[in-house]
């Protein structure tokens, strides 16, 4: 069922894919980039799965593969996008490179962007970011998912959360979704016909459940209790406030194939004199923790993107593992 | 043991004492308003047991009462504040003035700290932007007191984090540190001869313990896991980054008396046009959240914020509850 495929190889076709699908080639090679690099780190719920809905969303209408955003200046920090219904990474990378060149007289630029589609994993543009020698936080809403600590609904997104901070010779780059999992693992477990652990999701009445497919129709609980709950609360409140997004059961659109997309994504770019002497303390720092003697049941300490970082560097060499019907579905939107 | 002392007084007495060592009156105003504001909000660890060790740090020569911070504006919205050693909130508002001033044409400002007291409680910081109509993302560091998820020792600070958003009638206030507890909590059950939760902390050693008083000199762990390690630890890196902070195992006075405070502060304001517009909209979200069904074991579904307004409410008309003890030990400094 699992095969592998080239990393080249999946780019061709993927790009195939949405260029018949009307994507300008090099939105086609962005939008791939993004979904490969998902695969690359080893996160499949970001990657491959999510192409046949983009080309869905692009023939339904909701998607526009030509547009980049249209950007507006409202103070000489601050660029309002307003997405124009775009595909998610042609609108972000449009916005970052605007960031970028104002940062670099201003110190710090924020975009607030409206109206574009998912903008996938955001280590990608964290990593992007960093290792051009800028610092990046991101932050992205969804479709209401998550339900509050003590509560039994799904009111917020699973909203994730990105920081890149240049180090050498690899930059800093983090990642999560303040969801204790993706709902990618859910559907995963029900497909499999597997439990999933008591903590991770509520059932449609707002019991705790262990039945991965009764999950599905509930909520999946904040990382951390209470305080990763409040963190991600905080997370839709900022992003909605500066971008007038959707908030909650309001979200539409990244899920589904039909609904224009109505959450924000919020990025803000730092360049600070001292960061570039900096870079190198961080490292040191970051050895000093990897170094550190592991706690029971752990082989070593890792930091954010180690993980990644390794397993890249082995599908890169042995081929990316692509679930057969994905694959066969893609192949069929490069040829059709 | 406990008392219960009128805000009123206690501010006029914790400012006497900070006058008698030589602070200027409104920079003992406002020092006396953050430690207050914890109290009131029930954040006893951030309040008066403070305000011995900040006398005795002015007394040390480590703070000076008089110092506001040194302003270098890098870039257009990017301000690096020399903190001269000065008191943390008198330091921390004067670079926030600047911020919110240059936001209003910049929309966006950020404020890198450096050789700055203890700022105390973000949420006073957040609160005092967003009930401005701006919004406010805080991030501070510590000295190391918090192990790496997997690892034994103490790397990281206990690094908080707060965000302000406008909402109608009250703003959005959030803040947490990213340590599974305070180092005060452990410190107080170890005062009661109280056992921990197992999770909560390691002794010297490494290993996980129930023992507060062994934890003391071991390490709290994270909060949510893996996850909150990994946030804690990219706002570490963020931080010292643009600061030039001191990292892990090297940052210094934050809870001694006796050393230069080399941690970090950073913070960003943000003012976006629509974000008056959005105010109402969040405040209805929130409602939407209080008002789902509780889960089991819950009362109601909080905000928040929701807390601290209410013990704040309870604390202005029936007086703050103060131990004994501390609150001598402030009466004898404004008399000394």
């Amino acid at each position: 069922m699992i095969q592998k495929v080239a990393a080249s190889e999946i780019h061709q076709i993927c790009a195939a894919a949405l260029l018949r699908a009307g994507a300008p080639e090099s939105h086609a090679r962005l939008q791939v980039d993004l979904l490969l690099e998902a695969e690359l780190r080893g996160r499949a719920s970001h990657g491959l799965l999510r192409l046949p809905r983009i080309v869905a969303r692009i023939r339904n209408g909701v998607a526009d593969p030509r547009a980049s955003g249209r950007h507006d200046w409202q103070g000489d920090g601050l660029l309002q996008v307003d997405g124009e219904c775009g595909l998610g990474p042609v609108v972000a990378c449009a916005a970052l490179d605007a960031l970028m060149e104002r940062a670099a007289t201003t110190g710090v630029a924020l975009a607030a962007i409206a109206n574009n589609n998912h903008i996938g994993m955001l280590a990608f543009y964290a990593e992007r970011v960093a290792t051009r020698g800028a610092m990046l936080i991101a932050l992205s809403t969804s479709e209401a998912l998550v339900h509050a600590w003590g509560g039994t609904k799904a009111m917020l997104g699973t909203n994730p959360i990105a920081i890149g901070v240049p180090a050498a010779p690899l930059p800093f780059v983090f990642d999560m979704a303040t969801s204790v999992v993706s709902m990618g693992q859910i559907h995963d477990h029900a497909l499999r016909g597997a439990p999933i652990p008591l903590g991770w999701a509520l059932d449609a009445s707002g019991r705790p459940t262990t039945d991965a497919k009764a999950a599905r129709g509930g909520a999946i609980a904040p990382f951390g209790e209470a305080k990763g709950y409040a963190l991600g609360l905080a997370f839709e409140v900022l992003v909605a406030g500066l971008t007038g997004a959707a908030l909650g059961r309001a979200v539409r659109g990244t899920l589904d194939a039909t609904e224009i997309c109505n959450k924000g994504d919020v990025f803000i770019v730092i360049r600070a004199a001292q960061m570039e002497a900096m870079a190198a303390s961080i490292a040191l720092y970051l050895d000093e923790i990897r170094d550190d003697a592991p706690a029971e049941g752990f082989r070593r300490v890792a930091i954010p993107g180690d993980r990644a970082n390794a397993v890249r560097a082995e599908r890169l060499r042995d081929g990316v593992p692509v679930a057969g019907n994905v694959w066969d579905d893609i192949v069929a939107l490069a040829r059709a």
